[in-house]
Order: structure tokens, then sequence, then C-alpha cells
């Protein structure tokens, strides 16, 4: 995948609003007028955003020419995920070692701690 | 999670080099000196990446104070990927219709085209 895709995708979920109008989005297809109503922000302000999130390939618009309804576009959030699945093993990695720790403390392994008597 | 270590988050995913010093680092520890090495940049260019690494609590310093190594911190990676797990129905749907459709055009259902003869 081309660093620049996921440079515009990691960009774009990089702010609240666009992550709020991504999730409105999953529920089905929206106007701008529609997705403006939640946001303490002018039309011009979320049409900024949907900008982003239309250059970024995050949504699309809708086929009806005078609504202009936008629809959320999933493949680059699959592509982001599968960037982040690489790191997967590294941070179950991570846990494996703290619950290795915590089971060794608990058992009274090397690295137990004496525990407090009431 | 606070929306604003998701921002922090994204926001320093979107950059190829800070991508590739986070993917060197899941092979272990490693100084400023050895991230710079790969890339054609200044070691102040580097140390800046770090600097937003660092921020979005993606990278933390070891214990030797000397060669004061970096290290992958994968907790805020597993976070944006949870985040990004709520989507997976989405594209899986997404997904499921086109094949439903591909097999719909092969079986010669509604939807058929004829194949071209050769």
């Amino acid at each position: 995948m081309a660093a620049d895709v996921l440079d515009a995708t990691f960009a774009a979920l990089a702010d609240p609003t666009r992550r709020a109008i991504l999730a409105r989005l999953m529920e089905g297809e929206a106007t701008v007028t529609e997705l403006a109503a939640p946001f303490a922000m002018s039309q011009p302000g979320i049409s900024k955003h949907l900008r982003v999130l239309e250059r970024a390939g995050l949504i699309s618009r809708g086929r009806d020419a005078q609504r202009r309804p936008r629809r959320l576009e999933a493949g680059p959030l699959k592509d982001a995920m599968d960037w982040l699945a690489n790191y997967r093993s590294y941070w179950e990695e991570s846990y494996q070692r703290l619950d290795d720790l915590l089971g060794e403390l608990e058992s009274g392994g090397p690295n137990a701690v004496e525990r407090e008597s009431p």
C-alpha cells in the first residue's frame, strides 16, 4: 500500500469531529445538513472536514444529485487496521510478560513480594 | 478513551518516517543514532519525529542513561486498532454484498451480464 494513502487516512482520523462523522455514517448515508446537526460548528466548518475525509477516500457521495448524501467508504479503515495488526504480536507479548510476572508474584516465585498481614 | 489520546496517536502515525521508526523498534530497543541510520535525515530531524512519538506515548526511553535507547510502547496502537475494529462489521458487509453480486453475475441471476463470445 502506498505510504501517502496511509498518511492521508491516519491524518484524517486525527480529529474527533471527523471520527464522529464516520461513526454517524456507519449508520447510513447522511446529507451535510444532517452531519452538521450534532456539532456546534458552521456548515463551512463541517464541509472542510468532509473534504479531508473525501480526499482520504473515507467517504463518497451518493447518487442523489440534489441531496448529495455522504456515504462511508471503509476500505482505507481496513488498510489502516491491517497496518496496526502487524503490532498485535508485540502488544500480546507485552501483556503475556505482565501476566507471567503477576502470576509469579502471586505464586511466590523468585519475584514474589511478601503480602502484608492484616 | 480520551479523544485527544486518539488524536495524538493517529497524528503520530500519519507520517512514513514515524511509522518506519515504530517498525524498527518492534525488533527491539534502538538509540537515536541507530534509528537515524536508515533515513536521509539529520539527527535533529529524527529527534523531532521521536518527540512526536514520545508525546503520543508510542515510545519510551530505556534504562541505560547514556545510550537512552528508545522502546516501542504498543498500548496506543492497540487503542487505535480497537477504534478501527468498530468498523469491521461495516467493511465485512460491504465485501459480502460485492461477493453476492459477483456470485449472482456468474450464476446468471437477475443481474447477470452476457459473456462475450470469443
